[in-house]
């Protein structure tokens, strides 16, 4: 196959397994929002695809007609260089585009670009289309987050369906993996494969000695943290985690339920006993910090996690880090709307690495950066400790 | 046909006609809640249903199996009395149970009730059924408010329908019809036709000479009062309803939208152009008494109004009144939770006497007292002037 | 004396009389506002020197220079007609103009008006004096709710001092006064002496029978109704009223603190143990109404104090009436700013009738119509019962 | 003199100097909030007493008694670990204690401290004293700010003095200072010398080749990115800076006024035409952001600044940095309540470097991280560039 054979199929399977993972869903859960950082199945559905209409077809397919004139309204996210979209908190008071419409424009898109793809096309068609199915990808992880807060967060606590694993035990002893002291280099080495611009440029950082955990906090340990008063004792927390703690009184990771004395927790498959081997997740980067003062201990920094990320098995849960989201050296973000993607975030956010079990295949990498606010819980996020 | 029998045919032509005013919508749009006070129409769908299930079946019947154990909680709307209930603003936020078991939740409560209605049935479960009847027709007219207001909010302000007519020209003159000083009897007759609890006793209230208009301000009456700068001038305001002006900044009625420098409104038809002969609707008490003020007029007591209403035709708009909602004199709420049906709604409410055009039929009387927020404004409200 | 000298004598004391008030002040008690309804001391000061200058000085006495051009951004209170002024809010956030300087301006204003009621003076001018000798009356209680809210509210508690009382016990039997059905006269009845445009017109209501406490209710029998779990109920009270309670947990009137297990209230006299004969004061209507339905009577209308006012005594409480704040019929307000000094405020208010401890002699009478929020109880609030 | 009678004669200075600052206030000045971040005066004078008493007397001085049982609820700042407090926003709630009893516990502290100081003193309080004097010192910079505020956002912009001079030209041509790529030393070097926990340990950082401005950015230059639409352009900003700037609608730096077309800025010496030449101050993170965005240019990161510093004049503004303020390598924060000081504040905070006109001698240092939400602009905050 050509590289443009690949390209076409990995573009074909991406739009394919979007659809995939919406299979097992009432059309009602497309259609609502019941927290505003949650989006409707529906709108991301519609959002992947206006991306490829709003910055391939629009611009490169000659006398392309838009599907919809006010799609690009409806389906815009945060794109500020591209005119008025709704406002992120009214996404789920749109009934209309219909849940068949909108599939609807997804057909026509990808059949537009398919169509575009059968022709000789340039480079920076090819890099677009390569940026649009990661883009997607990353959409197919936030859509299983915000179904699994849709369908967990309904009081009748509906499952997915039977067989999506959240969790699988790491079968191994906790033991410390010590790095050296020295200058490590950092960042996306190739320039020729796919990555966002927030990764490079690669730069040396210098790191003191350190230790990091070749496996996740478990559920069980962080029982430990909750039985010993660990939401109880501002001590543990930052100033502002312990406002929320205060405000919000959490007791215990998102999903959580106690029934009838025993801890339970909403998964995919469903309510489940949770299993005290399994890594935790669901938490804040509050309470990540929080857990890791308590144990004495440390979040590692991204840098620390990069350098001895080939050392321990990862891709279970986004793993909180103490590094804020920052540009890397001489950090320069793309012309046009597509520089919105990344720069524009870096400032009060924590980054995360690693990646999830709802993370897609090959959409993560040892320098993918993932980033959110402090107090956000609603990704499978995870703690890994380092000293 | 015995007594029984015409509210067995009352009670099923109810229930039907519930589910014919949502024929015309789409899946998705039984499902959001864009504001507070609108809710999804399978709620509406659920909680008339769950009214005679709670207040009848569960007690009267013998044997009733329920036919979901939480669907109270999802269902019930403010009765403290009767358990925990999901908070108001989260009701768009469910999108189990789905569509399809709301509907069989429906047809299960009505056939369940059917056959209780074919033995021998006492007078309290005769006057229970008239209340959930008379319940499900208020419902009516909220569903079709809430419809408008899912549909006309939409971007895309899809119609409801091609046949639905919301505006009836009065193609009379406006005249003042004078009353007379006196005393007159004001609040419901007849203890024996269904009335609610708020609408006795009836008793005496003086009224000073007066006169009402035979007639609704129409739309191009209030065009005036918006070209005279009434929306820019706090002459014309309460002091709330200026802080309302300014905080929202409303410069015409809901639904009017102003397109190539025309007016037009969105109506259950779509958009029209609005014509000037029509009763104005969707103002708030705020704009009423605003308008009435510059007018040189005022809004009439609901005792003025019903001490008229056989002088002139109503019905087409909920009529704004100058009454504040209080209860009459002896006044008795109902023993039990059907008594917080009425009584704990009597403070800072304006009462609204008339019916408007998505009142179901026989389910409004010269005595009947709806009563709103002062700012709301999504209902078909309209103004009569009174000097 | 001639009518002007009285006017002259009235206009002294009532000037003379608002600086007595301040007499135990300290310095920092005239500055904050440690809630949005509660006025800086220093603020009331200013207001009522204002009105008078405002309304009469700058249009009626020639040649007259203002003492400060930004002292009426700093010290009008709502009247939209005269010009922008400061946020109310941020009354408390002014250190500036100090308060040497506010009475300065206090003594320039008096003095200037002396200097023009030396003449002679109109019929206009004598009643805008008037006008301005009751608002600054009225000023004066608001005064000392707001001087008891600022230290009483103080984790000090200072006293204001020793001599102030509060409480004075009714010593008599509670007794039902009834009054027999029939039309009476309600409202202002010489239009040549002192009142507000919201007592007049005087206008016939329908009474029917009813009866009327001889007493307020006290602390004693209020705590039975506290006992009783009168805060825990939501039978009691409204839907609103409910919301309130949720959301501020009052569990007792205002002030009152359980110290060692004794009920004790704060007064101007400082912390005192509660006697539990004295009327019970600071309820919002929302208790004074839930009371009243835990108690099997009602509070009684505006309309029934009014016709029965003569055969009780009152004066030590604002009395919650169940009436609404709604304009008489053929209600006019005044021309000018001055019109918005009571008809801009009908809506969303309860009446209260009587008077209180801190209202200045002279300031009430039988048709006074005084108005609050129904969640208020910073004022010398009470109940009295009807049936 | 011994190193105790230097202390003693530092520790006398600074709490004279707190008070030499507060001269020329006004009584009323001293107790005001005018918003969330600015504490009263009176609350500084009190809180910096407190520390001593709280941290040093109590536990250290034999017999010692306190000045007042409640003092510390009212004075203590944040430190969870101490017992309750008043909440923060009600520190301008409190008229009492009065300014001379805040003085009276003053003079009461120093002398008791003076007393203590007068024997044989432990290295413990050594540092705790030493402690004390740096913690004055930083109030004595937020007292300035504060009173900043509180003159220069009253209606009437009363000036501070006629002598304090806030801006200073520097009176150089603008040049890049270029550092050489490689390993650089970060931190306080000294452990013996005064500093916080924050600013260790000195470790080792790489930094790639960069240039850093000799120059802060001026008045006039700022002026120009406001001229070039930079507050209506969202490509310059962050998501959340966007977000503030389409919320606050700010279109200049804090304390600029257009007074007759002209810019003028309110100082300590009351409001002044704005000098060009002069380095801008009161921006906000997102707007030093932007206007580098704009520039073409960057913030430099913490690591580039102090690596850079001797090379450059610094002190009059407190510069924004691009880092986040994190915990540097192996960092602990100090046992019991003293550890609130630093460590609770790392999350979603800037770093500041440098120090400012208001900052007291012998306070900053080029070690010394001082840290802000991005959105404040209260403080004397300014823009260095780097590329």
């Amino acid at each position: 196959m050509t590289i443009t054979d690949n390209l076409i199929l990995l573009f074909t399977e991406t739009r394919q397994y979007t659809e995939t993972l919406c299979k097992p869903l009432e059309l009602e859960d497309y259609v609502i929002q019941p927290e505003l950082d949650v989006s409707p199945p529906k709108w991301h559905l519609g959002h992947t695809t206006w991306f490829y209409e709003e910055f391939i077809l629009k611009h490169h397919k000659p006398n392309y007609k838009l599907f919809h004139k006010d799609f690009a309204f409806a389906f815009n996210s945060y794109y500020e260089g591209i005119g008025k979209r709704i406002v992120r908190s009214a996404r789920g008071n749109m009934s209309r585009p219909s849940v068949a419409h909108v599939y609807d424009y997804r057909h026509y898109v990808t059949n537009e670009l398919k169509d575009l793809l059968k022709g000789n096309i340039s480079e920076e068609i090819k890099n677009l289309l390569l940026m649009g199915v990661h883009h997607e990808k990353q959409h197919q992880e936030l859509l299983m987050t915000d179904i699994k807060f849709i369908l967990g967060n309904n009081p009748f606590q509906p499952k997915y369906n039977d067989t999506f694993i959240e969790n699988t035990i790491e079968d191994i002893e906790q033991k410390w993996i010590s790095i050296e002291e020295g200058i490590y280099e950092i960042g996306h080495e190739n320039p020729k494969t796919f990555h966002y611009d927030n990764e490079v440029n690669r730069h040396k950082v210098y790191l003191h000695n350190y230790a990091i955990s070749n496996k996740l906090v478990t559920n069980g340990e962080y029982l430990n943290f909750i039985n010993a008063g660990g939401y109880k004792d501002f001590n543990f927390w930052h100033m502002e985690g312990w406002e929320w703690v205060k405000q919000q009184q959490p007791n215990h990771p998102m999903y959580w339920h106690n029934v009838d004395d025993k801890w339970h927790h909403y998964t995919l498959q469903g309510l489940q006993a949770l299993d005290m081997d399994a890594p935790v997740k669901h938490i804040s980067y509050f309470e990540a910090f929080a857990y890791a003062q308590w144990s004495g201990f440390r979040l590692p920094t991204e840098f620390e996690w990069e350098a001895a990320n080939t050392k321990f098995k990862w891709g279970q849960r986004w793993e909180w880090t103490e590094s804020a989201y920052l540009p890397y050296p001489n950090y320069k973000k793309a012309e046009g709307a597509i520089g919105e993607y990344n720069g524009k975030f870096m400032v009060n956010q924590k980054v995360l690495r690693g990646g999830s079990v709802v993370t897609p295949v090959n959409h993560t990498r040892p320098t993918y950066r993932n980033f959110f606010h402090a107090q956000l819980r609603w990704q499978f996020t995870g703690i890994r400790l380092a000293k």
